[in-house]
């Protein structure tokens, strides 16, 4: 089926970090040797990734001196330049180093805050320099083990005042830059900030630049939560704040497994796939940026293994798709969602016009209610269900 | 120790649904008879309640005719003035009933939802009446099982008409009454919308009304999620939306257990009472509302297991509060905050009247710093964390 | 497709109180009307079942005297009479009278002991009487909220004591039934004795008569405590302890779902029919008795929801049991399986006849080693993986 | 108070590699420097612990040749023998290692398998010299992340041939060791073999070596499956296979948190310890084994934290031990475990010499009994919890 290659319409990107893993665990040392930015800039172009992302010691190293930062990043460059590969997001750096033990931004040392805020100032140049239109937060140390050890409504004080001097700096320099914060409820700390989409999204709501501040909700982050990814994700666009988006996969609540997208909840991904192809108003997309996958080859895998895993996440992708128009163009899928209800949900509660007097008035909405009647409505969901069933196994197609 | 016994000021309540609650679960039928309301009034008022807590159908049944109504109700003040107990919230039964079996205010069908917003205003006036400043919405049944039977940013459409209809009533009447929406992830439904603090604090950014509009979040609702339930009340506390709270226990990610509070995570009620009573700005109340419980007595119990464990839940709480102030006098405690530097997170990260400008020509902020030596700094936070349960045990008493 | 019709062959079972839930859950009641069980015995039979199954009291009440039991039954009996459904296995309500409020075999009351077994037994005889061979044990309210409050080693000789007992008086009946215990890590009690499939096994192991004492695992069950349900099916196969299977679909570590089979992790579902199907060891069925539905119909469903979703548990069980023989009949698959060494673990490590000082004088195992050589060998997991995605999506197909 | 200083009769031990840890994790690098094995014994002696234990690459590296494997062992000796500390247990390293990345006792690859088998004889023979009595198996790598990938059966024969290999050697040899399987749900890989207590003791009692195998079980691994950890080593105790316990603090389901013990759910701690200090039969130890700190000092702490971390497990264990002997010695408390019946559950169900008939016979038991007067009865648990919670915060004391 010609529709399960990728193109760059498909707007698939993948970060340096992901198919660059080399397998260290917690328990276990690297599989794999080191693959340079240049040869993974390749690799990626020819398997049909639009895009390629990155944190700034995922090109040159913690530390690196301009002369050596400025080498790295030409070849980085260059390998862009050959694939055509873009750069739809830059991302920092604010976990590995042990500087940033007790967090970045929320530190409880204020050297450390300080620092932070300069180390992503100095990214976000080559961010704009690269033409970058997303720069993803992911403050996986901002947070605590304990729970008297971290003043939290001081680290939000302390968060806030670093995004919205970041973003001040931004819109100083005239980049055409968002901001997209990623939430995660635990690992590498017990808890950390902002835990989930709806944390961060009412964070959000505080910041003075909080118009250039969106998401970059992940698949597995959510999932650690026991959170359904899918409603995540619809909270996010009904907010107007999906500025990019981490696919993966997560089997329950557990350490973060980062596998290939839809090979965790398989179902719930059939879900969210069909809520951004086909949940736009005019039954097109409800999020047009980048499909960006933040997965981790297995350990198990070498080389060979890792840039077939690369390829499956877009696959995968690509065969929900399939089966997720296959369903919306099955009429009986039509019917099914007109006994359930499912698009009357659109029409407001109150008519056009009603006031609350006018409804304190009709009788019929409550004192005459045949409550028994409504009560007695089948909603015919696991019907519903099924069909989704049946498209996503392509029995139905 | 006299200061175990509560006293109005404390503050405490109850839902005449808790003590009152019969045992009936998904797997046993009711193993206590129903108790009155205003047997529990009167029994919670002896054992050193200040308030008592209702939905509408705790009082009168759901469909009571007029004059029903009226009688039930009329006994409850009864008790009421007989026992100068207050009513400090009242909130509304919008789940029991098969009615509500898709939700309420965002069921699918939409003569459920105007049903719903005409129940709620019928009992909004009987709150006002009975002079409960807080409203509480728990939205139970607004979710769904099944992702494709629920168009998630329409049932946000809904919920927000639903509660600025709500909060516009609420102004019209010029009732004293601000509204606080209960977050909970799942049970009843598989996935319930705004399933935490986090959801519904960015849900509220968005109400036309939400200056009236704030959370009563639950401890076991938020560890559901696997979510640290201080740091959730410290960030709602930072938005300016903790209206109202509902105190009980839970032993991890399971059913909806509400256990006795205290009798889950003890460690974490502990670091709550800590912040409630003791996280004001001046060292005082950062909450200065009631202390509800929102609890089950155990299916085992019989009724002098009932009100045994209604007083449990305060002595709790009180034991937390004397512990947590005898942990905030000792001089060691202040040592290691100093170490750990909890409290320099409140200092802001640049100073006061520096500009981006000022920070980038800092260079000790960043290419002149330090890092090994940064680095090397030990937070002490193991140290801490073990005063805590050192005085939380009262060895250190 | 005609093989997604179910058959007799198919072994499909059906419990009474699955079709029959009135829907009331935690917080909510009933939206459905109550269904006599010669009722669900036809519809049961129309859709395909071969079998159903049913708890005493979801047959005749709690507390019948001999005349009304008598007359239930015999409805009952007609209904399959009429219908050629077979009763493969029968267990008891030991969970929903109040007397059970701390376990039936293991309450700490020992009046309620003596009581459960003696229920059990009274219902023994109907099983055989009815033909049953299988008879499960399902200790929902055997655990506790409190660990201070059950001592768990003497509930442990109490659950054996009871096992033992019954399956003694099953012998000297010279009845041919098999027990089957139901693991549950906990709801309705906070934690449930014997909460998964290991530690009922581990107990298993200590009885007397432990020749008739198998598993009846369920998926959710299992589930709830975060665990790989095929992974504990496998286990249990190992043991030879398979008895009996109860299918349904779970979303994660939550409260006890009782969603349609493959409504969950369908991944997972997909591996499980795979294994049942054709794990054997001549590629068939690694477990031929029932494939017994213990599910929910939601409570949004009316009778017509509720039958369509009798029939989504076959079709989904069929879906996937087609899935898995085309899987398997794939040479990609074949050769992936190659390449994972899949087969290979099937190899005794130890040569036939190695003795463990032959072993030791081997310097190829240990000594000489390419150490390297064999670590940087890639499993291709994950393209297996995503050969398996793709027949179970049924783009390979 | 001199009972919270520890002493050699409290059998405190700790791994190198808990207190060694440099504190990488999967996001970061190391945060402290290595330790000397040497230096860990001196300050573990000084701080009151017994024993220390060990992995062979804890002492030595992976692939160390004869002459420097002796040559590390040699300085560690020195300093045990300098300290009269002992080694109750020793482990082998069968995860760190890429060769591992599969599993060890499971891999799919043969070669692997053997290799394992030879690296854990090398270091029996060194725990025999060391005179360790225990030998610990824990099997992180021996699991599965894709459920198709792994033979489940397969590998536990093979998991079976290991270890009766092996004890087959320690026997052969005439070691005085025993094995200690540890169990773990997860992490790193996704699904381990053996999740729980439950499946490793099922596994063991198909073992032909069965006599000398027993468990290890860890505080968070089991709640990381949110299992009650105290009802788990009551399962073990009650199998007579409780040979080692690993504790620390988890807070819920999550990644392995490795906190120091009682840091986590600290009711249960309390439990446990009351369980294994005096839980025995006479009111003494139920398990007098070593009490092993398995944890890891949080990575926010210097050598100072790490050292004043080895001494909170031990203090928050004495501070446990103290509340529990106080609960117990409390008149309250017995009266409250009266009205729990908590000992009844020690009375048989079945009188002494009574048999089925007897039981059927007597009419008390079923017939006349007076179910509504059983079932009224109130257990008193939310009293008896509260008991122990006011002793756990010595409230009570």
């Amino acid at each position: 089926m010609t529709e399960l290659v990728p193109t760059k319409d498909d707007k698939f990107s993948f970060g340096l970090w992901t198919v660059g893993w080399q397998a260290r665990d917690p328990f276990g040392d690297p599989t794999r040797r080191e693959l340079e930015p240049a040869e993974i800039v390749h690799e990626l172009a020819k398997r049909g990734a639009y895009g390629v992302t990155f944190h700034d010691n995922d090109v040159f190293p913690f530390g690196s001196d301009d002369a050596s930062r400025a080498e790295h990043i030409a070849r980085f460059r260059k390998a862009l330049d050959e694939t055509g590969l873009i750069v739809p997001m830059v991302t920092t750096n604010l976990f590995s180093h042990p500087i940033f033990k007790d967090g970045a931004f929320t530190s409880n040392d204020r050297a450390v805050r300080r620092f932070a805020i300069r180390k992503v100032i100095r990214n976000l140049d080559l961010a704009a320099e690269l033409g970058a239109k997303t720069y993803v937060f992911w403050g996986g140390r901002e947070g605590s083990e304990y729970d008297l050890a971290k003043d939290v409504r001081a680290a939000l004080d302390r968060y806030r005042e670093a995004l919205d001097t970041l973003a001040q700096y931004v819109k100083d320099q005239g980049y055409d830059i968002r901001f997209a914060i990623e939430p995660k409820p635990n690992e590498p700390r017990g808890d950390i900030l902002l835990p989930t989409i709806g944390h961060a999204l009412a964070f959000i709501s505080t910041l003075e630049h909080q118009d250039i501040v969106g998401l970059n909700p992940e698949v597995g982050h959510e999932q650690m939560a026991g959170l359904n990814f899918m409603h995540g994700i619809a909270q996010a666009l009904w907010h107007g704040k999906l500025f990019h988006i981490d696919l993966n996969g997560q089997r329950g609540i557990k350490y973060d497994q980062d596998l290939v997208f839809g090979h965790g909840d398989l179902l719930n991904a059939f879900a969210l796939v069909d809520l951004l192809e086909f949940g736009g108003p005019d039954g097109g997309r409800a999020y047009d940026g980048p499909r960006h996958f933040d997965y981790k080859p297995s350990r198990t895998e070498d080389l060979t293994g890792v840039w077939e895993s690369a390829s499956a996440n877009m696959r995968t992708y690509l065969i929900l798709k399939q089966r997720a128009a296959e369903f919306r163009a099955d009429p009986r899928v039509q019917e099914a969602l007109a006994t359930s209800g499912v698009n009357d949900l659109r029409v407001p509660t109150l008519a056009e016009g009603e006031t609350i007097a006018d409804l304190l008035a009709d009788r019929s909405s409550f004192e005459d209610l045949d409550v028994d009647a409504v009560s007695s409505r089948g909603f015919g969901f696991v019907k519903l269900n099924q069909l989704a069933i049946e498209h996503l196994t392509g029995i139905a197609a």
